[in-house]
């Protein structure tokens, strides 16, 4: 029987939680409060830090990312907090319920950061997201991340790019202060979003062979490179269908598809699993943003020749239409005819199009065939020439 | 220069309203309130209502089709209306507006007639479907149009089903009565949706070849069985990929659709339409209702042999969810492996789901791909498996 064992399991709180139906009624051993020291696939056999040791057949690696923090002085202060896991989120709320805290500052603009606006300000926190370089959420074009950051703004949050962060220290008027090169910034609670980091000390002890991308290297079964180990989540590659290739794309719904086929395998019930397309979304105040394939950059970085158009469309058809806008964004490649990408942003049916366009890429569509695809057309939900189709035909005019 | 000549020409309106900036400028000449008489594909000449002749290099067949009238006495009566072009909308408007209406009846349960349901009660009009069979909207299972006659109720329209129309006639108490063998109901304004009708006068007399479904047979570039005659819209059959054959589904982006290609080929730039899934959708009060691909039923006319599965999803992931359920059924063929089709109904989230499907049956994606499919995952739009990978992989599971 393998036993799952990872950084997951400093996370006990959850475990605690669901060891008693999802684990115990099972017979598997569930170690909280335990972590892997050492790991031989000679022996089979991990090294635990309550000092015993524990053979194995078969092992997963599913160790995940932990989220960086900014090597500032201060950066570890109470109130400081980073946005992972479900610990991360209950610290944060007891924080926040714990003490009055009447200003937050959000240092990172991922989308992780950008959902998290929305719930300070609906605790009537005053709000200030600071980043190091120019825009948010980067794998957007900017003409999106204008209208992302003009929703920010009118929803009262403060944004504030080019910041240079030096450190952080206690408050006098609030709990805490972050100093910048753009001046002192008081906040009661201070939020990181700066990216993630992986421990890989134990995979390199155990010889795993990484990706070119840092993280583990697996193949369809999410085997990795040593025999009787496998790697799911957010500590390994993924087939990225469309880039042709091997990524590191840390998503939630990814991780969990991987330990699926990963049980499967264990199991003996041979599974692959197929890929990804790059499908992400996320939702600022009224705002849907989504995202899928690849970006232009991107396209040309692995060796396609990007062609794109950018429409303003309608979510809904023209006569139901009451100023509701509809960006969509696709790139396809100029040689072949395929979509490569697509972004869409909105108050309401960005998503329902990053869906279609995420399916057409899995299946490797044409661009043509993107123009005409049969979606179900009806007034509140879109036009009888969806934006979708609006913007296939800019392209294809363009080829 | 091609003349777009038909029916819709009736419909003088909207084309009095087009004509300045859409043909006006372009050189095209419109004949309003002109019927073609008569077609003879020999000496490529039709001859008008107006007693003149038109020749023609090539001629569109746009006629569209009608809607179909209870044949009962009564049926013509002032007060009793079609749900078909934009001149019964505005006559239905007109006649609204230009008497006192309590109380309407609308015979049939298309989606038309549901939509109208919402229209009807958002002017505080009483309103009772009624219709000849067991159930509204025939292509959804028995599971959803339960929830649609619920959803019906919830809004205060009465539904009243199995119904035999006896007569309309002039009311005292209101306007019209109409009588059925459930009694007599009083009615303002009584609407009809019953289906369409084609009126195939002119085809016949031009010897137009018609497909198995009694519309006009067309190729893939809308081209009928006489030289130098198109057809495309509500007249004609189209391809539908899923079944493998050519069927008849008069939907107003097919229409669209086909109307390019057929002006793309005319004007010299070859297309060929590559045929629908038989996408479609409506929204009744706070209900997206939609369904893609092939029924179950149709699957076994079709001579697939349908495995089913459905499940009740989530619109949203599970931590964010309020109560709001998405009912997601699909099929798939036991043996390819195909899949065949799905049905999605919900507050939210349902047209999404069918967007997606709508691809993934345009594709001819086999149901284990569809339990994996990298859609854009985030919590206020779905779970980290989505209602789609759920169902998919039920049906994966019976296989």
């Amino acid at each position: 029987m393998p036993y799952y064992i990872g950084d997951v399991i400093k996370d006990y709180k959850r475990l605690v939680i669901r060891t008693p139906e999802a684990f115990g009624k099972t017979g598997i051993d569930v170690k909280i409060r335990t972590r892997v020291e050492d790991l031989d696939p000679q022996k089979g056999m991990v090294r635990l830090s309550d000092g015993s040791s524990l053979p194995y057949d078969i092992l997963v690696m599913a160790t995940g990312a932990d989220a960086a923090r900014l090597d500032i002085p201060g950066a570890d202060l109470d109130g400081v907090f980073v946005l992972r896991n479900l610990t991360d989120a209950l610290r944060i709320k007891s924080y926040l319920s714990e003490r009055e805290c009447r200003k937050a500052v959000l240092i990172g603009g991922g989308f992780i950061a950008m959902e998290m606006c929305e719930a300070l300000r609906n605790l009537g926190i005053t709000t200030t997201v600071m980043i190091r370089g120019c825009r948010p959420v980067t794998r957007w074009d900017v003409e999106y991340t204008d209208i992302i950051i003009e929703e920010l703004r009118k929803n009262k949050v403060a944004f504030v790019p080019e910041t240079k962060f030096l450190a952080i220290e206690r408050g006098t008027t609030s709990h805490l202060v972050l100093k910048t090169d753009k001046g002192d910034i008081d906040a009661d609670v201070i939020l990181m979003g700066v990216g993630t980091r992986r421990d890989t000390t134990l995979t390199k002890a155990a010889g795993i062979e990484m990706g070119d991308s840092g993280a583990i290297k697996v193949d369809f079964r999410q085997r990795t490179s040593v025999p009787g180990i496998y790697a799911v989540g957010d500590c390994c590659e993924v087939f990225h269908r469309v880039a042709g290739r091997w990524v590191y794309l840390p998503l939630g719904d990814i991780a969990n598809k991987q330990g699926r086929v990963a049980g499967q395998n264990i199991g003996g019930y041979p599974a692959e699993f197929p890929g990804i397309v790059g499908a992400q979304s996320f939702k600022v105040f009224n705002l849907e943003v989504g995202a899928t394939g690849l970006t232009e950059e991107e396209a040309t970085r692995y060796g396609f020749q990007p062609i794109s158009a950018m429409i303003q469309g309608l979510p809904v058809g023209r006569p139901m239409a009451q100023g509701e806008k509809l960006g969509v964004k696709l790139v396809a490649d100029k040689v072949t005819g395929k979509l490569l990408g697509g972004q869409c942003i909105g108050e309401k049916g960005a998503i329902q199009r990053i869906f279609a366009l995420s399916v057409a890429l899995w299946s490797g569509l044409g661009i043509d065939q993107v123009g005409y695809l049969d979606l179900p057309y009806a007034p509140p939900f879109g036009g009888a020439w969806d934006a979708i189709h609006v913007a296939a035909q800019e392209i294809t005019k363009k080829m």
